[in-house]
């Protein structure tokens, strides 16, 4: 027979199983915290008709996209989730209640050149809030507050949500005159982090055109740092020159408040001026989150405050705020760093049950027994040596290993190998699974992040 | 601005938010049964290289592919979960233990004619055990057990597992004289229960040139019915007469044995010698599952054992067996049907939380603690009259709403009202998320399906 050499594309992460588990446990974390601030889940199609997909997509996402006919039909992949979003609302408005609250965790598309840590296909982690017209302020800082959450639970400890707010940096580049030029500037001043700031002077003169006073007063903005209390006050000095300056700094200053009240520690949430996203989209609080010890990686949570969601599907205005984990990218960061928890088991099963009669039956019973008390319970009936067999619970890291022989049988118990520990003991058929359900309990306790 | 109509394409199923939480609670129920039985979840990517995927497709399958082209490389995507699986496996062999048992709950694709409860994408849920070389007889029977204990967990009562042998069909039309021909005999008395027996013969005979004698054998060896002891027992009077019919029902007495071990009851499978399935993978038990009220559903969860499951990637010889749940369909069917137990709560927030004081933080503590006690609470801070914010409970069906006023706040309660009954009471306010989880997870008892 001709065969065909098996892989998998470049660019699409495929884990083996007990990566794979890594991965399902903290997938479940996201959406469970998801879940407890009243986010209901949805699963949109990855295919969508590309007039509706691309409806307002253009330059570089474009180019990524993945786009094919099937038949005559223009269909493309999704290539994030927030597109989808705004077609589900937009098409299902009156079947909605507002403010709609959603989370979804699905995989999207985009064929960027191949490179390490890069995908083509990655999972996205998204909640947004979606009001009717008006959404209140509060769910501006309840979603940092989420961000927190999600990552504390998963055993995260060194990270910072950045917040800003694109009103202060649209009010106060118009207080210089370059409020026409607001966007380019951002873009620029973006980059500070990484060039420094006398490049992105450079840049501001000589590609934009600002003078030289603009400019020192765009780094010397930009330069203000310390405390969210001091940031805050310093902003203070500028208050009064620009409307839409004054509206943000409220705004900051509302969920600066707000979300101490939600419990998130200053050492983690920081006022950063220069934090502007790259999208137009947002038009008020903006997020970015950092792996403290790992800035080269990039904010691992984005998103911020959007004024319409779905203008190119209604004339409904519906406000939004949202965020987004790029959950496939973060799991690889974790990985390569050795940040996920090596004591939380990977093993399919939690007892790999051998019996050692030719009447199965017992075991049968057993197994039945450990599953309908939770234990996860595999039956290992090959006939193999014994070495085999316990090579492959070792292989598999499975913790424990039940032997049911002749002599177990007629005495009413199991013997059960604590494969940690090398230990082995004798205990009662009828309380081995409540025994094993404890056991393994305690084993599966902590977080999936260990750091 | 110029408008986009927001539209799914058909064939596409995307669920309102209530249907979903009905869809998740299914899906995680497939998930935790299959996990229980000690399968490893895995995820393979949506989107494969076609000289991959298209290894052994052929014919129908082939036309329905999603298949085109980014840059120069011929992409398609997966329209079953089971080749993917054969490229893993016989990618990473080296890196998994045998035998190999995994479940993956995902999304496949075919572009079938769009029709009424057809679907384009679609969730399949599989499990399949792998062996390395040989496999134990067992896992046969425990397959339809399996099976057995997920449709029971969701709740279906009415369902029949039907369990046949492909060696006994083999066997069988080699005693006639027709082994070469056994794959379109098959093919033909698949239809014996849509058009009747006699139209049956008469294909057999017109088309395939089968002998009057060999079609009247066909037909009472067909005609075998009754329990499973009866059928078994009819079966022995052709033993004897070929050695692979002689093997095959071996196997089938083997299974019948251990489903009864494995506590499946005969009301819910049985011996049914019309079942072949229609891929000629197949080599050994073959299984389908019926929804006993509704026939014309077809197969629910079908599937079996074959020899081979990489052969046109490695030359390793992979013996396993599988079943595969179409998830979309079986839940359209379900909702067509009303069989979804109206009972349980879709809401997305198990409480809403409607704080009545300017300032927020007693209200957003509450939250916390509800949410920290595994209750899934909502703030809702919209500045909307009061029929408005109860209107919005109702609509979106959430069973609590919390009110927290300055009188609950001075005296340390907090009123809940349990939307279903209209009652409502004073609780104290620390003592409240507990009273709360508690009547949620009572909300919460019973199984998906009602019936």
């Amino acid at each position: 027979m001709e065969r065909v050499k098996a892989r998998t594309l470049s660019g699409f992460m495929e884990l083996l199983p007990a990566q794979q588990v890594q991965f399902e446990r903290v997938k479940d974390i996201l959406a469970q915290t998801y879940a407890r601030y009243g986010f209901t889940p949805l699963d949109t199609p990855v295919i969508e008709a590309s007039e509706v997909l691309l409806a307002k997509a253009g330059g570089e996402t474009e180019k990524q996209i993945y786009r094919f006919t099937k038949g005559d039909t223009d269909l493309s992949l999704r290539f994030d989730l927030t597109v989808p979003l705004a077609k589900y609302v937009a098409m299902h408005y009156n079947e909605l209640s507002f403010p709609f609250r959603r989370y979804q965790i699905g995989k999207v598309y985009r064929g960027e050149r191949a490179q390490r840590g890069r995908f083509r296909e990655f999972y996205q982690a998204d909640i947004d809030v979606i009001g009717d017209g008006s959404l209140d302020i509060i769910n501006e800082a309840e979603i940092p507050a989420i961000i927190y959450e999600t990552f504390t639970a998963l055993g995260l400890k060194r990270f910072q949500i950045r917040v800003n707010n694109r009103k202060i940096l649209n009010g106060f580049y118009a207080m210089l005159n370059w409020g026409h030029r607001a966007g380019d500037i951002m873009r620029v001043v973006d980059k500070l982090e990484k060039i420094g700031a006398e490049k992105v002077g450079l840049i501001l003169h000589d590609d934009l055109g600002l003078d030289q006073d603009a400019v020192g007063d765009i780094v010397e903005f930009m330069s203000i740092k310390g405390s969210n209390a001091q940031v805050l006050s310093a902003l203070e000095g500028y208050r009064g020159r620009n409307e839409t300056f004054d509206q943000g700094l409220d705004e900051l200053n509302t969920v600066v408040k707000y979300l101490s009240a939600f419990g998130v520690d200053e050492s983690h949430f920081t006022v950063d001026l220069t934090i502007a996203r790259g999208l137009d989209y947002y038009t008020g609080t903006v997020y970015e989150t950092m792996l403290l010890d790992h800035p080269e990686v990039g904010s691992v949570c984005s998103g911020g405050r959007y004024d319409n969601l779905a203008e190119y599907y209604t004339e409904k205005q519906l406000p939004g705020v949202g965020i987004s984990i790029g959950l496939t990218r973060l799991f690889y960061v974790l990985q390569e760093q050795e940040m996920l928890n090596p004591d939380l088991p990977t093993a399919p099963a939690d007892v790999l049950i051998l019996p050692m009669t030719d009447d199965l039956s017992p075991a049968i019973a057993f197994a039945t027994v450990c599953r309908s008390e939770g234990v996860r319970a595999q039956l290992y009936t090959e006939p193999k040596k014994f070495k085999a067999k316990m090579n492959y619970a070792d292989k598999q890291g499975v913790p424990f290993v039940a032997f049911l022989g002749e002599d177990e049988v007629q005495s009413g118990v199991v013997s059960l190998k604590d494969m940690t520990s090398g230990e082995q003991e004798k205990v009662d058929i009828s309380a081995a699974p409540v025994w094993l359900k404890e056991k393994v309990d305690a084993r599966n306790m902590g977080a999936p992040i260990d750091g």
